[in-house]
């Protein structure tokens, strides 16, 4: 079984496709990425690549410093979400580590090689509230995503910041992944990065290669107090020169919030639309992200086999814990959703 | 001071100069990276970044293994050496080190952070004979560069084997470094890739983009036992698509050996021969490598101020423990050393 979604490449090998032939036909539902990817301009001079990068990859953090309303001291560019989530873990080894579960399996594998304790803290899927951890020791980390997955639920900012104040009484780590985030607005109001300031145990996690839908460039932030990013060391170089080009492309991009607002907003609605007659489905999560959670009438893994023998890669949340099973789906667009749908009314069960 | 070499988009900023000028006028002899870059054809398909990386990097990892002779899952391919460096220490955190001296700063960096008891055991730049670590506690780290920095020399097969049997005896770990051995060949004789079957705590370090030119492109390898590389965890995708693609390039670019190998035989001989006659220079010390190590009648930092505000970066290796001055120059071309032997002549001291 995947533990993970985003498998394109060996799902094209296993079905024997070309790399063409896969970007055309094969359909990524598993991999929440934006499909409204920005004009990339690949007319890059090869000189460049003859030099180390430059070790700020400047302009691209004073850019996300705008756009994220930070100073860049706040932020450090890492070579993806998954080793930042890797490298935190590894540099904090904290002795307990509570998991808002279900959440992505990077938290979950980074917790088993480095704490010898890990909770979960099941979040109850019907509502919005949150249990606080009763029993925190000093220096624990408490992990969340928000918006979450599998499921897409946004939790209110007074909560968070609840939950923040909670942990800072206990002198204990709050690690908030904000990677989904972007998908409702880069708005400074819908983040804890105004809390970095006054929580030096406060760690955000930030995608950027989602919400631009460009997995192939490696490039996370982690946005936390300068103190912490000073203390934490990290390897020289981590981000290549062609992904910081391509990624300060993409922050440049004219009007791509907008697009992505509207393509969210629409075609959404346009899955649940689609999936809201498939016989399969007991129930779609209400999400405010750009992924739905379906709770199924029928097992994951074989309808996920099923429908990947067709080019069409659902993302089986079997490892999420939960009782029945449970799909996740990336919104993509009409003509993708329609295939999907269609694959699905003729699942023979 | 730098602490290390290959500041070239710094520098430049520090100068003023735009990045099309620094790439036509700066010349970085501080990073020992072959001035015959591959031919890399930047013409790809921009919708391949959509999607996460092949977890395997293949094909580049089956070529990288025919290329050294070895098993895939002898291969770890890395964000860098810097990182793999990094990560290594991490992984391991020796409680006793030994570093072969002098040696690159990411080295010292590395155990400075991760390893409670760090040694150096000094190289005697004079002589091809390696002093082995008489007290070696089990489970530490020897680390030697091969061929060697700042110096390029290198250390004949038979000694590194007795070298890896003393650490053996001594339940200890070896790590070779083997970033600049491409540049003598790429043959198994050269190395002690073939050993590592045999060695369990045998690990090789190999840097690919110092002799494909491309330090912008971040990916390096370990090589090491399959049994060491399962148990040692890494993050997920650590290796960019592009980067994978041109790196993929550059491993199957014809007569690229053949080619650098002429270069470097030809142009060495000219840097030696054009700064034979400089007076700031008391020795130059004999290399098997794409750089050379220059004793100075002149401190280093002051002349590599001055060279820096020509354009021409070389690295002054006062962080490497020497009582007199040094410098180490990279083998670039005969052009490029002109005008290094110009301004060293025109230094006014």
């Amino acid at each position: 079984m995947t533990a993970h979604g985003g498998q394109f490449f060996s799902a094209a090998q296993q079905l024997g496709w070309s790399t063409e032939h896969a970007l055309d036909q094969l359909l990524d539902f598993s991999a929440s990425l934006n499909p409204l990817q920005p004009d990339f301009d690949l007319n890059i001079n090869p000189a460049l690549l003859m030099h180390y990068p430059p070790e700020q990859a400047n302009p691209l953090q004073q850019l996300l410093a705008e756009k994220l309303q930070l100073h860049t001291e706040q932020i450090r560019l890492t070579n993806g979400i998954s080793a930042a989530i890797f490298d935190f873990f590894n540099w904090l080894r904290p002795k307990q580590t509570l998991l808002y579960s279900p959440l992505y399996g990077e938290y979950a594998r980074a917790a088993k090689l480095f704490s010898p304790h890990t909770q979960l803290i099941r979040r109850d899927l019907d509502t919005n509230s949150l249990v606080f951890p009763s029993q925190l020791n000093a220096d624990s980390l408490v992990v969340l995503v928000n918006p979450a997955t599998p499921d897409g639920r946004r939790y209110p900012r007074t909560q968070l910041i609840a939950l923040l104040q909670h942990c800072q009484a206990h002198q204990s780590w709050l690690c908030i992944d904000e990677s989904f985030l972007p998908f409702i607005g880069w708005q400074t109001e819908h983040s804890l990065r105004d809390q970095l300031a006054h929580y030096p145990k406060l760690i955000i996690f930030q995608s950027l290669t989602k919400y631009y839908g460009c997995a192939g460039i490696r490039i996370g932030a982690i946005l936390a107090h300068p103190t912490q990013l000073e203390n934490w060391p990290q390897a020289t170089w981590p981000i290549a020169t062609l992904d910081s080009l391509l990624m300060t492309q993409a922050l440049q991009q004219a009007n791509f919030d907008a697009r992505t607002q509207a393509w969210l907003k629409q075609d959404k609605q346009d899955l649940i639309t689609q999936l809201s007659d498939c016989r399969l489905i007991e129930k779609i999560y209400p999400s405010e992200a750009n992924f739905i959670l379906l709770k199924l009438h029928t097992p994951a893994q074989p309808l996920a086999e099923y429908l990947a023998r067709q080019g069409l890669l659902i993302r089986a949340c079997d490892n999420f814990g939960f009782n029945q099973p449970h799909i996740r789906l990336a919104v993509k667009t009409p003509a993708a959703h329609q295939r999907l749908a269609t694959a699905l009314d003729n699942y023979p069960c």
